[in-house]
């Protein structure tokens, strides 16, 4: 996936993507793209087609491991720190479980410790789901506080489901963040954050979008729409068969209108910026009551997979 | 939910609406509806917005249990004939698993005659999971009809999760008939058919839509747009705050533009009729590999319930 | 199920039962038992038969209802006192996910305050899961205690599974104490406790033994077959097949046999004290690594009914 | 585990053990034991003490690779012949879910030739999950049946979870049969078998014990008592300490008392035959209803292994 188009969405992305502070190298292989940004923070975005083949998922962990290896060091994180997993979501709702399973499929070591049988080689890894609200009744971050009082970790990683800016993004992002966490921001409510400044330790973020709202996905369609129209009008002369091939949405990214085309080819609409476009497809959904979130229907099955990638990658990372 | 406009969606709908067939009563319970037609075979459809608190689910079960007792009834099936129901459907995709689990939690009875444990007064029920073909590479259909041989039902009661032709309808629609089943159909794939005519039982499907295409969000949000915004127009001189209250969705059903108005909205886009709208956005979607089929997030939590109204209810049907 | 032969299994019960204490009524409800001491802290044992049939359920519902109720009430636990719901035990192994299933079917109020719709009637509740130190690496009293501080509940509810002391028991008998729980003690781990003593609030333990070690079976059977040859030969007129009638094990609770009987039938074996014959079994099972930690193959089933029992129950009385 | 005290449980036993025709080779790998028979069908054991960690389930895999491998050779199967695997038991029971689990594990390839993509290279492999009569009403038996008719495979690979004849062998086990599968037989049904006789192509069983009756652990355990006596006494010089290692089981094997010391340790329970001592054992049980089928509390965890092993021999040797 291309990155070219995606700084116009960090109005209400929950990933955040600033093309314009990208310092470091971005690594392409295939469709898979390693970007870097360190404003107010760090951010690590790896992007990929498909992780169900062997293949594939064996690259995506290598850079997923480099990605998490990075992060760590850049927050000064020693091979001997002691580290707490966070799964945040709910595990009994698919596309919001991928904390949970993550944080199931990490291997502990902490309780090694307790018994004696940890050498001193090993570093100690301990893991806590503090659940969603509905489910507990106690905040998530009041509950991820309390236990870090007790744990005392060195660092602390935190694995959340998100909600995707982007249609383009879902299940294929995994973005790995220093700037801390806001358990239940998903939907709306105004909580407080895990950072390092409110803790005091390192707090590392790994997120997967994994959930996309009705709007987004009219928005960004018909937003394809107008780059699908001004591809065509470029390659007129070309037969129109030959665009139905791989890649067609990264030869779109640099497509274009006039105002006028535009105004053509969708009135009114096409001429609002994309704040007034973005208002008001949310008036006619949220109006209806028909903004849903929704998921793709693979979603267990990527879900299996998306955590296992993690979990492997923290594995390999945290007990190399 | 009202029927009003859902006419137009029968180009490529899976829950047949015939309103100008509309010969029986239409019982409206708060929001919830049942339908009938009986245009080449019996539809029974029953729309409701919630079934997630105790008292919505005993009135859609109300309803539910006299929509079955009538297609049974309209198909001549006896008190005491055998049924066999087919849980269509992959257990391990939550949206595609509605089938299963209603088989899951249907009493079975056939194994009691086999022990010699069952009074004379039980109907014979049996029940079969075929399973998807990715996962047995078995066709469903194969499968029930030598299942069919062998238990040799008097009926066949079948379930499964449909694709939805409108977002309004997603988990808030179960539609009875008796036209046969296709399973598979869902994908694409022109596999044969159950019916009666091919089985020479009635065949009943109960179907529920758990899912749709990311095109149906985009043309029916530029649909409800159109309205949404000739309801302003009509009642502009209401303070705009007016229309945020219930059943707004409602109030838009009898809203249209004038094709002028339409233009002015839409441009060229809004001026397409409703094949060349559709076929245009599914070109954008399907060309850039984005024409998702996705599901509510809350579908973990919507197929338990729907489940286990469907089974409640085939429990009180056919052991009544 | 008689109570009367469980005194001397006092050495190394997770059921604390003191015949001798019975102070309080014996409900015999068909083999529905209630029992009462209050011995260094209150004990309800409700024994029951069977819950897999409606009728039964609501009978054992009923009595669990009275029992909770009444240590609430000895415990002085106010009707709006807030409560944490603690559920103890692995969400992955079957027999010991009690607990966590009965977290997750209580229904939560707490976050209806933060959110401002509860009303002033509705008692606050809470719930959390600390899962188990293989999982988690942080010992789960530590976690309770660190959530206590911050729920700060006015009493805890603990549900957790128990290894069984006693062969007939197992899925079978609930047990309700307020002298405060061990978690993990099972395992032999010597834990510290939560009780009204180290947290200074009402700490209310909900125990059902749902598995037994391989030495508990062994220990028992030929306790029963001492009786059961003592039975024969008190009825030894009476046609051998008599006994073949429900209740037997009820008839066999008083039958003993002569210490030269039991020399005659089980040889030096047979003239051991418990200990010593306890100690015996336990040794081979041991040393050839057989003590199994066992459970009903019918877990799954059991776990869900049992589960939704309890849940019901604390639904009713915390909410009435 | 050594196979010395086998032969004697042939009276009720699911695994059919005849050390007198081991007419193979016994290839010892630590405790990995491998044996082979082949009287009236061919018997193919593999025995280990575990799975969980990575090196050991390697050595088993091969094992169980060329186990298979084996018994699929000595029934002339061919490279390209096409297979129906059949996961036979209760996905609702852990304990009973192995072959439901196996068969979801196992690569499917043969709807890849109905849609064209299979190449020539590839078996044809199906599978299909019967389940349980008291979940479907329909026997197991007939439903296979009909269902090889129109799959039309050329083998047939049945698994299933067994109960053990002896404590040392739940979930330590696998046997590979060619002599057909009796679905539900291990519930004293008497149904129709599955074989080559009664379908006319090679149908190779694979067993796992997963679950054992009281009545076999109170026997074994008694058995044992006995060995472990004969070891102390013929040990007696030793330091009592010293039978605390490993493997101590194994020494027990060969161990045994006389009659008169039988007498004096087990009393007329210790002078009787195998048969009758289990009688005993079987009749104090039965009578009170205590006679349970049980399962070792890891059952959860050991149920994933043992499925993923098994599909993964599969995989290995069907597309090998």
């Amino acid at each position: 996936m291309s990155e070219i188009n995606l700084s116009k969405y960090n109005l209400h992305t929950d990933l955040i993507i600033d093309d314009n502070s990208l310092e470091h190298q971005d690594n392409l292989v295939d469709n898979l793209t390693v970007t870097k940004t360190n404003k107010s923070g760090h951010y690590i975005t790896i992007t990929f087609d498909d992780i169900t083949d062997k293949t594939n998922y064996q690259k995506v962990l290598k850079h997923l491991n480099a990605g998490i290896s990075e992060i760590l060091k850049v927050n000064k994180v020693k091979k001997n720190a002691s580290c707490l997993i966070v799964g945040l979501g709910n595990r009994f709702s698919t596309p919001d479980s991928l904390g949970v399973k993550v944080a199931s499929k990490v291997t502990i070591s902490a309780h090694l410790y307790e018994v004696g049988e940890a050498s001193q080689n090993i570093r100690k890894v301990s893991a806590f789901t503090p659940g969603v609200m509905a489910a507990t009744g106690i905040e998530s971050v009041k509950m991820i506080m309390a236990l870090t009082k007790i744990v005392k970790p060195d660092f602390l990683i935190a694995i959340d489901a998100l909600a995707s800016s982007n249609i383009t993004r879902i299940n294929k992002t995994i973005q790995l963040t220093d700037t801390g966490i806001h358990p239940g921001s998903g939907i709306g409510n105004n909580r407080k954050e895990i950072s390092q400044k409110s803790i005091g330790i390192p707090v590392i973020a790994i997120g997967v979008p994994t959930v996309v709202m009705s709007s987004t996905i009219v928005y960004d369609t018909l937003d394809y729409l107008i780059k699908h129209i001004a591809y065509l009008k470029t390659n007129e002369c070309i037969n129109k068969l030959s665009y139905k091939k791989t890649n067609y949405l990264n030869k779109l990214n640099n497509q274009n209108l006039s105002n006028i085309d535009k105004k053509n080819l969708l009135g009114l609409f096409g001429t609002l910026n994309e704040i007034d476009k973005q208002s008001l497809i949310e008036e006619v959904l949220n109006n209806t009551e028909l903004n849903m979130i929704v998921t793709p229907t693979e979603i267990d099955f990527l879900i299996e997979k998306l955590s296992s990638l993690i979990a492997d990658s923290l594995n390999n990372v945290l007990y190399n």
